[in-house]
């Protein structure tokens, strides 16, 4: 473990919502779920009987600078101690077991833990030991189980794979990114129709010269198909001056 | 690598999804993306350069079965020799660069990728390597940029990681699975309201008897409030008969 105050800052994480790896196995699973909570802005980690002590160099190195999280992750004796101050608890299994159940995907989960945790309560997932799952008596601690729908062909889920699928959809729960956006560096504008006009009439200025529009009654479709490949591109203020260069390049004498 | 004939069966695998990966740097990694492309139904893997050589043993150890993946691996050594066959093509990137780039939520990439290849065209995800994603050449080879939104202080994913996401939102654009079901074992059945009333009624009974329900005009609301505290539960057969076991062992002398 290093200095606290040397370590990467990760930015503020969701309060009331903790990971709970019950017997957890190796350390790089530890590490790689730190990696993924800090991907995830989730902070609170519970380790319940770690096999190999704590604190593990093994869980620093998979942890990739989220180690704010292992150094304050908390260790219990047992996953009773590990949830007692929690009020909504699931428990994130693979596999349906000889065991009545209420069975959530992830984002219902995730939904009434993001609402639990609005009116002040804390919430947390159970995950089991890399080799077997949760037993169980750790199943029934929950107030239902969180399995992720898979291949049913092949349906074991690396621990820190399982924390990220449940992470993930928490922050997607909330996120407002749109599904597609136009990003532009600092210094790149989306052309104005006007530059892109000049561009088109460039274009098919010299194409006309060259012949190749030369066709009188196919010229309206092919200047609006030659438009349309360069529409579709969103060219910024800079394409447009290169594509011109690049006009002015190929006729030159 | 082991014999094809005996590796484990990962049912039918999505035709027309490529993960590729450009210098893949740790087999362990590798072997982990094989993991999660088996989780989610991906059996198309392409890796670009891999910094350690192929066939790679890490790969297979962290490869928890998925090995039918990785023997069906193929080796490239550019990324456009990769893609060759793919008509669409996203690149993975979790920061911004300075490239005009259209950036895809993965729920809406794996959207266009599933609408392409009902279509009969062959899609692909390109990944960079661990220590540097992938560089600008290679993203430009993509119809746009896959960004998965995360915790902005925190954005940099283990490569297993971007590519379970990926194949998570494959999966969860067809998959049907409620929100929310009650798994029941197999010789297990919900009670039938018969049999729950005949449980609230021996309850009620006992609870007469010794004076629990004593003051009249309160009695509706307290037996009303039990009530809801078993019915929330959604008991089964087996469940009812065990409650009227314990409160005939209760109430015995």
């Amino acid at each position: 473990m290093n200095d606290d105050a040397e370590l990467q800052d990760l930015g503020p994480l969701a309060p009331g919502f903790a990971v709970i790896l019950v017997d957890p196995q190796l350390g790089e699973n530890i590490g790689m779920v730190a990696r993924a909570m800090a991907n995830c802005a989730l902070g609170d980690l519970r380790l319940v009987r770690p096999r190999d002590g704590w604190p593990n160099p093994a869980a620093v190195g998979a942890a990739a600078g989220a180690d704010k999280i292992l150094n304050s992750a908390k260790i219990f004796q047992s996953t009773t101690e590990a949830i007692s101050d929690l009020q909504t608890v699931f428990a994130s299994t693979t596999r349906l077991r000889d065991m009545t159940q209420d069975v959530y995907s992830p984002r219902e989960a995730v939904k009434r833990m993001r609402l639990d945790v609005a009116h002040g309560l804390k919430a947390g997932v159970l995950f089991g030991k890399e080799s077997s799952g949760l037993n169980n008596d750790d199943v029934a601690l929950g107030l239902g189980a969180l399995t992720v729908s898979l291949n049913p062909k092949f349906t074991s889920l690396n621990l820190s794979h399982a924390v990220l699928v449940v992470g993930y959809e928490w922050l997607r729960l909330v996120d407002e990114t749109p599904d597609v956006k136009l990003a532009l560096p600092k210094d790149k504008w989306p052309a104005k129709m006007e530059d892109i006009s000049g561009f088109f009439e460039h274009l098919e200025r010299e194409l006309d010269a060259c012949g190749f529009l030369g066709i009188e009654e196919k010229r309206p479709i092919m200047v609006r198909n030659i438009r349309n490949i360069f529409q579709r591109a969103r060219l910024t203020e800079q394409e447009v001056r290169t594509l011109r260069g690049i006009i002015s390049g190929l006729t030159k004498k």
